[in-house]
């Protein structure tokens, strides 16, 4: 297995670990996946409220919130750094609320939180700094977080056959992407169809420039076409990432998966879905929280208005795809039968 | 039944017969629905050549093209008017190809402009105006088209029940229009849901703002929603129109219009689609052409773009959607089952 500074090289720009988030001087610098391809730039926060709006603000999406709420949470610490072991607490602890508030959907990230909440605790304990050791945590984390995208991708890599027609959906990130590279240096030639994903159009700004930095063949569609396409024998595999998937094999990601799902399933195409973690707390889709968006957002694409303002939308951000249309779940120990997780997990 | 006069009233601004297109002083309008509805404005053609750009451009669309093309050999007849029977023939020729090929999917645009060809000769031989002759012909055929309007609208108003939710795709016209209009009528409370339609928005721009002029409650949503809003049980029928359905039962609509059937199918929802007219030159689903357009327009939202221009793109415009999946065909001979046009229309 390449190291992880092999791994950060054979990314593109936008998945790169500097590229992601990272603190310098105090500050935490995003980047900026609004702007991208347009531009490569950074939103800088000073507080833990400029990057909790920024992940409300979709300056970062995917594995980013993640690591910018982490971040936030050590800025939070800094700021604190010093004062009373009870204020420290519940400054964190604001802290907390506040950035996994950002998206209710992905548990993941109140997850990692609470983690990071006991190590943050720990070292106030015994009197360390706080800031300090969350850093250290962080950054183990993330390491450990490039091995777990390196093994994952060595399977999603050995599910793709030369000649293959992959489609894809919003932006399957890095155990997706790192899939692909893996698989071109073992010679397999790849087509990948990325649907914009609207109304962010991730799959169109995010996906496709990454997946052409790399070299490898790219074909941007709607968000309506991936069934002619499959059903033109172009498509032999779909993956996509998760942001959540339940112990019962439902997995939850960028609305649009579902019906993809269903129309690969309709074609005989296999639906391979990549898992981030595992939430032990949400055993089954009951326990699914689907996060809607403001739906003036669904009215504008990139800044303009798409119909009448007074109009109704409605923007559920993520949809559920139930497990029999889940082909396999690419996780850490293997291609896994969606219903083998909670063996394997629970 | 409403009279032509009545059914005219019913319609929102977009569908009233003078705002599709019309004729005046020796000039072309045809209502601009790319603008529409941020502004009301027509395009003025003054030759065959503006006419068949303007059908190109997509300036008009639906049940538009072919009384744009109709009104195009209005002004290519009097352009020639009072010359050789020889060179009349040969214009009227060359402006009919050069409209046809506008929209080689759309095979009913050929098919009327075959029919409009016989009365243009007819006058031609009987020394008669030929620019009357087919405006008088267009004006009795489009009152006629009122009529079958009217007529498939009741069918489809009596498949909609008091609180259905309906899914439709790209703009389904008068019919479909008509059809939620004549339900409203009935005392039917109904609510519809709009997918986008990308790369044009016809959904957002075109459909939405029409079903709420008629004071119906409407949702826009994006393409890659309506599983996810079907999973909801939100919605009970999906209709759309067709730009050309085989005598086999296959529909041809806009892309997107194949996925939502199959996904609908997956809810146990009908499918039913609007007949237009019938073309017994493509008795089956081999017979179809598939429009591609320029793949850069994907590339594009209201004229912005939605990524880096050197990444490739794709644009197949319409879809087909086999009989398997399709609950009725709406014809004005009833709601048909898509097994039994050929014995129908054959």
């Amino acid at each position: 297995m390449p190291n992880i500074s092999e791994i950060n090289n054979l990314l593109p720009w936008l998945l790169r670990r500097e590229n992601v988030a990272h603190y310098k001087d105090g500050v935490v610098w995003i980047g900026d996946r609004r702007k991208y391809p347009f531009a490569r730039e950074f939103v800088r926060c000073e507080d833990v409220e400029e990057v909790a709006r920024a992940i409300e603000e979709m300056v970062t999406q995917g594995g980013g919130p993640w690591v910018a709420a982490s971040l936030g949470m050590v800025m939070a610490a800094r700021q604190v750094a010093g004062k009373h072991p009870d204020e420290v607490r519940t400054a964190l602890a604001a802290a907390r609320t506040r950035l996994v508030n950002t998206r209710p959907t992905n548990t993941a990230l109140a997850r990692r939180l609470d983690d990071l909440m006991q190590v943050a605790l720990q070292a106030l304990a015994q009197e360390e700094s706080v800031e300090q050791a969350i850093l250290n945590w962080l950054e183990t984390l993330r390491d450990r977080g490039y091995e777990d995208y390196a093994i994952r991708a060595g399977y999603g890599a050995s599910l793709m056959q030369d000649g293959d027609g992959i489609l894809t959906m919003c932006f399957a990130e890095t155990a997706f992407i790192l899939s692909l590279a893996f698989a071109q240096q073992q010679g397999k030639r790849l087509h990948v169809f990325t649907p914009e994903t609207r109304p962010y159009l991730q799959g169109a700004r995010l996906t496709a420039p990454s997946i052409h930095e790399l070299g490898i063949p790219v074909t941007v569609i709607t968000d309506n076409m991936p069934a002619y396409v499959m059903s033109q024998g172009k498509i032999q595999k779909y993956f996509t990432a998760a942001d959540l998937i339940t112990l019962d094999g439902h997995v939850v990601n960028k609305i649009g998966t579902f019906q993809n799902a269903i129309t690969a399933h309709y074609h005989g195409i296999p639906y391979f879905a990549f898992m981030w973690g595992v939430d032990s707390e949400s055993p089954n889709r009951a326990a699914i929280v689907i996060e809607e968006r403001d739906a003036h957002e669904v009215k504008r694409c990139r800044g303009l208005p798409t119909t009448l303002d007074d109009i109704p939308a409605y923007y559920p951000a993520f949809d559920i795809t139930p497990p029999h249309l889940v082909a396999g779940v690419i996780t850490r120990k293997g291609v896994l039968s969606p219903y083998d997780l909670a063996n394997q997990f629970a």
